[in-house]
């Protein structure tokens, strides 16, 4: 039994969760809210209602996961820095995960390659494919940042589109747009599991993940012209 | 816009969820735990974090909507009795809207009909379908209660299964299980705004949803010998 608090916050959509691998679909406990300004208070808030409400005490929790990304630069932040400080205190693990890892994890398995996708600004998305029902899901082609036209390249048949950023790359390729997944803490709560009950090392994963565009498949998609 | 308090308390999975008709993807928090006691207390503590996290004072909110069944006997009845009362106090309508329907509309589009499962206890599930991918989704065969056997009975092709009565039904027709969605309440939320939006009348659905086996598939599957 390894239980694992983790929290998402990468997006504006903020996210905690309690995850104990003996549990049925491995979850406790979970919550997650709209957030405007700052992610901290709020969260830490409902961290303290989940435990409660769990009765799990700080001393029964064997890791600390967040999100580290690709999103909102001070979520991602503000998220590990929250992790890091837990586990200091506590002197239990704290593990960083790819956001878009745990969104193919909590979207579940589906028929096609599962492609999700997160709002970047300017027009453009953060992408990255995984298999179609993995899990934890198999990486088909990495993180990567740029317009939503190239959502579904390089997959060779149909994907499901999936995330914040799905409805702008909808015509993208052949495939559909599934749900947003909402149980994206849990899911990455689920991960940090198997990784900690692989002997995943303290601090695995804690810096964020950065992405530039590209500059192959911008240069390919604009026909070899130098931008 | 339209706001809206709901409750999901017909399985042991109590969620509560904030939803708000103006938000993307509709909601603005949510909150679930796992439950081996009572609903109420721990329900109530969430909900008051999240109001007060979301900025949400009870004078904004238009309607409260709760779970009315299949599951737990229970449970339903707490969450129907709570908004209930909510609506009372406040003098806004209360609704009550199906688990298995939710449950659809948490699960999303998907490539074929949604049957959602509940476990019904006796080795039987709580099941129903819908069709592929509408929201709201479109009913194509009522609630159930019966063997996970008779999960893709008339599909007449692939379906896909879900829910925590999922893994028992998985051989039973054509199609895959998915992910059990974990917002439930807040798909119910969601429903319940297209429902007050259409003008549905105080009370509606508050009645909790028993069910019997449909006599006659379990005739037709036994070859018509009486039980």
């Amino acid at each position: 039994m390894t239980r694992v608090v983790a929290i998402d916050t990468s997006t504006w959509w903020g996210g905690v969760a309690l995850v104990d691998s003996a549990a049925p679909e491995g979850v406790v406990a979970e919550a997650g809210l709209r957030v405007e300004d700052t992610h901290t208070a709020h969260q830490l808030r409902l961290l303290e209602q989940l435990l409660a409400g769990a009765g799990w005490s700080r001393s029964t929790v064997d890791g600390y996961a967040a999100a580290r990304g690709p999103g909102s630069f001070t979520g991602i932040r503000v998220g590990l820095a929250t992790v890091r400080g837990l586990g200091l205190a506590t002197g239990r693990p704290c593990l960083g995960i790819t956001t878009l890892l745990a969104m193919a994890e909590a979207f579940g398995p589906a028929e096609a390659p599962r492609v999700p996708l997160l709002d970047a600004g300017r027009g453009e998305v953060y992408g990255a494919r995984y298999d179609a029902a993995s899990s934890p899901p198999v990486e088909q082609r990495p993180p990567w940042l740029g317009p939503p036209s190239l959502a579904a390249d390089g997959a060779g048949g149909p994907v499901v589109l999936f995330g914040p950023g799905a409805r702008a790359a909808s015509g993208s390729g052949p495939g559909r747009v599934g749900r947003t997944p909402s149980a994206v803490a849990a899911a990455l709560g689920r991960l940090a599991v198997l990784r900690i009950e692989a002997g995943a090392a303290d601090g695995e994963g804690l810096s964020p993940l950065y992405l530039r565009p590209a500059d192959a498949e911008l240069k390919r998609k604009r026909g070899s012209k130098r931008v």
